[in-house]
């Protein structure tokens, strides 16, 4: 595939998953929710997640189910939610992501909190469409992929983990545990999520599985290089927070070389879960895990 | 039915819940998040949401099924979840719930609300059992019902509604939707969870609808009048906030003697909806719609 075709694929994708949030995140919302949502989670990102979940889709011939554009929209809502209360005094007190004020610089704390809330809500409503083309044991499925994820065994564990974890000293197995919940269940059920709209063979689920792991931890430690080594300015986040929180990062941990020599190794154990998978339209996952290697912000 | 045999079902059926509560928070979630979870959901409350799960269960048969008692920890956990992000500083800033410190002031505000987020979380998680006899079309019904009542049409909806009525002079009408939807959505919601997991004809389905509908605004009335009328002591929180806070409540639009007459009539149309369902087991139902208009804390 070329780079151009890559490329067009991805704004083609994303250009499907802004309508669909646009449609599901209602302007209509009380009190102004609508709106604060919506600034939380439209035009805004990389949108790796969804992007995962529609070439896992790819991978297992789901591509153009309403259920892949469903998770996709699903799992950045999630995302989404995560990092408004995430950037909240109470927690890590960010007032700049994605080159703009964070929600509650822009709405206050107490929307902030709410709107984040309604788009946990959200996510699980875009699951169980009441019409349409969706099956219910599908619909099932995948929300009880994403609600363990999201909850106490992912992201808000791993949250927890790292919350208690100022000042502490781990080591690269509590850190990488740490970070397998916060922010790589998330990765990890996107691509799981995608596969589940087809029928894979075990052995296909069992490798796709493998690469959403490895690309996880993998994003987590480019993260950490990225947040040591970069301005804020590229970042469109405040940089060096963690370290100045005294908050152990892979970086910290490891050191720059071998943090990077960690980030190759996933890489290339991603790359190796995709060929084992025997399905033939993969592809597009592994340039998506080329581009968590590559970028710069 | 008698008094004694009313309150031996609610002790064993609370007994169920608090089993059910028990086995699905874990304490071994990271962090100690299990233990912050466990301290705002377990062991208080009235349980007024469980118990509607379960009544209404039995009205359509089906009281015995686990698909019920999922319903009523999952939504028992979404009205604990949000207890503990409404009393955070940024929001009510309560101090005092059920006779306890709320959790933000015994665990900090990052972990009462990262609590609050793994609890919504966990009652998805709790209506997709993957193993088990909950038939998947019923775990994404269930689920689809609870986000929306959740979500902006629901809890986070009215929740929005009442930040922005601070000091804004609201009618009866405005008061009655934000009530509906911070409320009212989840107390109807747990009716039509417990009816779900049963096969009610949509008549009587329709008729469990309006009893959940008036039964919730009855609930926010009478908790309107306790908080203007009653101590902190009695209530175990802290009352006259709303008052204080110059939000708007049913007894400072309607003044306390409409507010009560409203009160009794909503509990007569909830009663005469149990009457036209048709169906013969309401008896229960229509002893909680009894015990809300009657409670005094």
């Amino acid at each position: 595939m070329t780079h151009d075709a890559f490329e067009a694929w991805t704004r083609e994708t994303l250009g499907r998953v802004e309508q669909g949030l646009t449609t599901w995140v209602r302007l209509e919302a009380p009190a102004g929710l609508g709106e604060v949502m919506r600034y939380g989670v439209l035009d805004g990102g990389k949108r790796l997640r969804p992007l995962l979940v529609m070439a896992a889709a790819e991978a297992v011939g789901a591509a153009a189910s309403e259920a892949a554009l469903r998770a996709a929209c699903a799992v950045e809502l999630i995302h989404a939610y995560s990092l408004i209360h995430d950037d909240m005094p109470c927690m890590d007190n960010d007032v700049l992501r994605r080159g703009k004020p964070t929600v509650h610089v822009r709405y206050g704390q107490a929307m902030a909190m709410l709107a984040g809330d309604a788009m946990q809500a959200l996510a699980f409503e875009v699951l169980t469409p009441a019409e349409g083309e969706m099956p219910a044991a599908l619909q099932a499925r995948l929300v009880g992929l994403l609600a363990r994820a999201a909850g106490e065994e992912g992201m808000a564990g791993g949250q927890a983990i790292d919350l208690s974890s100022v000042g502490q000293p781990l080591d690269e197995v509590q850190l990488a545990d740490m970070h397998r919940r916060k922010t790589g269940a998330l990765l990890q059920t996107s691509v799981k999520m995608g596969a589940a709209c087809g029928a894979p063979s075990p052995a296909a689920w069992a490798a796709l599985s493998d690469f959403g792991a490895a690309l996880g931890v993998a994003f987590q430690v480019v993260d950490d290089i990225l947040d040591a080594t970069q301005a804020s300015a590229t970042l469109g986040k405040t940089a060096g927070k963690d370290a100045d929180a005294n908050k152990p990062t892979f970086v910290t941990v490891l050191g720059l070389e071998v943090a990077r020599t960690r980030a190759r190794d996933l890489h290339a154990r991603a790359h190796a879960a995709l060929a084992r998978s025997g399905l033939p339209q993969t592809e597009r996952l592994g340039l998506l895990a080329d581009r968590v290697l590559d970028r710069t912000s």
